[in-house]
């Protein structure tokens, strides 16, 4: 499995993505899932990748091709950050059905960008070649192993929030991910991408000894604590208790 | 889906559940998941139950049906928490059988009690029948929806925790999966059982407009704003930057 998430807000996108990759417990490998494309000053993309890593990895390779061989489609060439959406959909499934369509070869990608006049966007690549975008309401976008990261990105993004904020936010929805699943886990990228920059000069990675994310999980992991241990006392007396269903099932 | 989880302490053992359920968008309904069975001094079970309701449905009846024929395996006769737990499993597994073993027909269930004499226990029966407890540390289990509540379970439970914070706890990783998850939803059940006592006293149901759920989620969701808008300010710049990775990608 692998966690990915972007997060697009007024003033830009940040991109993160953990880079394990599992095939059974005793194959453990470390894959990048981040990779950059772009022009500076003209266009930057960004792709994250998650799921089969054959067709993720032949996937990428082609889209790196297909620049270098000025093809006619090519993330150099196309109009919109959708339109490069539908590309890396159309790869992904040529990918996928070279193999036969068996199970297992789907990829999913995310994929976020500005192309210079446009505004920056981010789509969501389905393994079946379709896409979705972040919206004013929808303002992240997730693939892997979502759930555990999910709620702190819920409550604490919002259209106006810093791209420092939704760094650190998408570091703590990482470090709660890595956390509470196995198949999740560093080296962590963080790519901040401010709106109308068209350069992508704010990647980080942060390996497994990392002291800034190691600092990250332990003030997170004592903030929630504290946070918890704030929580009121529970005062249920005062709510109304159904004596009925209280009883209902006793024999 | 559904979100049921079960905590087992030194002290005793927390349970919660909430009522929604999901067949299509347009077919929600509202049933309790929660069901205790019980003898006052001398043993108490609750079961929580996840999954196809028809199943569900069936074998909490077959569980009822059973103690009031008096029939050799019902849980009123069971030696040991361990024994209801394969005795529900074994329903459960018949029931699904019953329907052809058709797709969608599983459920899973928790199982918790106490019988007079040993200590209290905590089993999931998985659709398959058979089943797993939890240990010192594994001290809690869940069914259905169990992702998004699952790291403030994971941060916050040890074996001294009190049974009001392990309720706290629970509320709060109900709190969490309602939020992120429009198959998880109120009535929300919690039943606190203080070991040794024997009885099924501790039982609370909180509707949609309950005051007190809205309060804990109003305070947890002030109090995990407050915790993030209280981390250290992104101080990344004294990370080591990996500077190959940083543009390997870039074409």
């Amino acid at each position: 499995m692998s966690y990915c998430l972007a997060v697009a807000v007024d003033d830009g996108m940040v991109f993160c993505s953990d880079s394990r990759t599992i095939e059974g417990v005793d194959r453990v490998s470390t894959y990048g899932k981040m990779f950059q494309f772009g022009s500076d000053g003209q266009r930057q993309f960004v792709i994250l990748a998650s799921g089969n890593l054959a067709t993720a990895q032949a996937t990428i390779a082609r889209v790196k091709l297909d620049i270098q061989d000025n093809a006619a489609r090519n993330l150099m060439r196309v109009a919109t950050v959708q339109e490069a959406a539908d590309y890396l959909g159309d790869l992904s499934l040529t990918e996928q059905q070279r193999h036969g369509e068996s199970d297992g070869m789907e990829a999913s990608f995310i994929i976020g960008g500005q192309i210079a006049g446009s505004d920056h966007e981010v789509a969501l690549v389905y393994p079946q070649g379709n896409h979705i975008t972040t919206s004013s309401d929808t303002l992240f976008l997730q693939i892997g192993e979502s759930k555990y990261g999910k709620p702190i990105l819920d409550r604490i993004l919002a259209p106006n929030t810093s791209l420092d904020t939704c760094a650190l936010c998408s570091l703590v929805s990482m470090d709660s991910t890595i956390r509470s699943n196995l198949t999740v886990g560093p080296p962590v990228e963080l790519l901040v991408y401010r709106t109308n920059s068209l350069v992508l000069t704010g990647h980080r990675k942060f390996n497994a000894d990392s002291s800034f994310l190691r600092e990250i999980s332990r003030a997170w992991d004592q903030r929630l604590k504290d946070a918890f241990h704030l929580m009121p006392a529970l005062n249920w007396e005062s709510d109304s208790i159904d004596p009925i269903a209280d009883k209902s099932n006793i024999l």
